[in-house]
């Protein structure tokens, strides 16, 4: 299996197709942006902590029985993983008042939320990923019924996965964004990745950030925490 | 039954309590405002006929089984109401893209939507009435899941007694607000207004707008649209 063309670039990866049709290549960069692009930077060895930490969840993930698109690392930065077509859906799961809710809402950032919120934005760059609801995701066609009640139930299980694992590892997750895709039988599995890019995660016992705000709000250390995210993770 | 003190003082509406404590009096203004307050002005007529156009309307839902704050009006402005508790949150019902949802969505206006969405804005006009779905509605205990289904229920069907009714009339229902509250024994009843100021109206033939719409973008003949609202309402 080898790379072929590049079929996609994001803001923090890339994406190749591969000789084998239901494998594709990520390869993770070192380029951060916030703010819907309108900031921008570099986080040094971000891509290859990136790599390895998706892996990481999504093998825990996996081995909990929530199918992934993960199938193995190639290298430092690179994963082969199952060709999907992304549901263009962001799932935002919240469990602790932060970032832009606590901004709409009013509620102060660390707020323990009484339950678990899920958000749904509408994956297109140029509308600046707009909140959406079931609603307008029936009205859209972005996703069936069905298909939206297992994105629904496999984002609270991750939940649950994730806030166990990462409790015994001393990080609080905040709140965490997922995307799904569709196989081409048709079958719903997590793709994406899970990573300080994507996550709050907080120091249980200090509440430091150690996720994508330090970049963001300008907190410097960015580095440092994306580092003790894998240091933590890989058990050194 | 008298007047006593006002306990409220919105936008367009002042409600006073009364000598029964189950009453209140709503008295309907000719102020308007848009855009979260930003945009002040008057409608010569408006309260009159708001007044007029909201309890014809909430006649026809309380005759078709939902229950409604509605008990009789008392003069030109003036209409007494079932006390009750307004729950914080505004229903938006939309059947055709306009206003909020075209510019967040980048639906043309006049899109016809494939299925009837239900939209839920936090009433705080400090933060601005932000969007919010069914997990923040639980999250905050703005609502229980089962007067949350109430209300999705109440609000489908009110709105296909709506589309039903104008379209005899030549009025397209392209969206509209609703409110509901709470009575002292806990039952979830329609509350607020129903009218050019809530919803959008749209002429079937010519899509000529007949709502508030034309005071927001000044488009002239503000009362003129009112007027004729009432005017096929009434039937004369």
């Amino acid at each position: 299996m080898d790379r072929t063309n590049q079929v996609y670039e994001g803001k923090a990866k890339k994406v190749f197709a591969t000789t084998d049709p239901e494998i594709y290549v990520v390869e993770y960069k070192d380029d951060a942006t916030a703010f819907n692009g309108l900031k921008k930077g570099t986080i040094a060895g971000k891509g290859v902590i990136n790599n390895r930490v998706t892996n990481h969840l999504m093998r825990l993930i996996e081995d909990n029985g929530i199918p992934t698109h993960y199938v193995r690392q190639i290298s430092d930065r690179e994963t082969a993983v199952r060709k999907v077509k992304i549901i263009p859906i962001e799932v935002i799961v919240r469990n602790i008042a932060a970032g832009s809710l606590s901004k709409r809402l009013g509620l102060p950032e660390g707020t323990k939320l009484s339950s678990t919120v899920l958000e749904y934005c509408y994956k297109d760059d140029e509308l600046g990923d707009p909140m959406i609801n079931e609603y307008h995701i029936k009205a859209m066609g972005l996703a069936s019924e069905e298909e939206l009640r297992l994105i629904a139930d496999y984002s609270f299980r991750i939940n649950r996965i994730l806030c166990g694992y990462l409790q015994d590892l001393k990080i609080e997750l905040i709140d965490f964004k997922l995307e799904f895709g569709k196989t081409s039988d048709g079958t719903v599995i997590l793709a994406d990745e899970i990573s300080p890019d994507t996550c709050r995660f907080w120091d249980t016992e200090t509440g430091e950030k150690l996720d994508k705000d330090r970049f963001r709000r300008d907190l410097g250390h960015v580095e440092d925490a994306y580092q003790e995210i894998l240091r933590r993770l890989m058990g050194a």
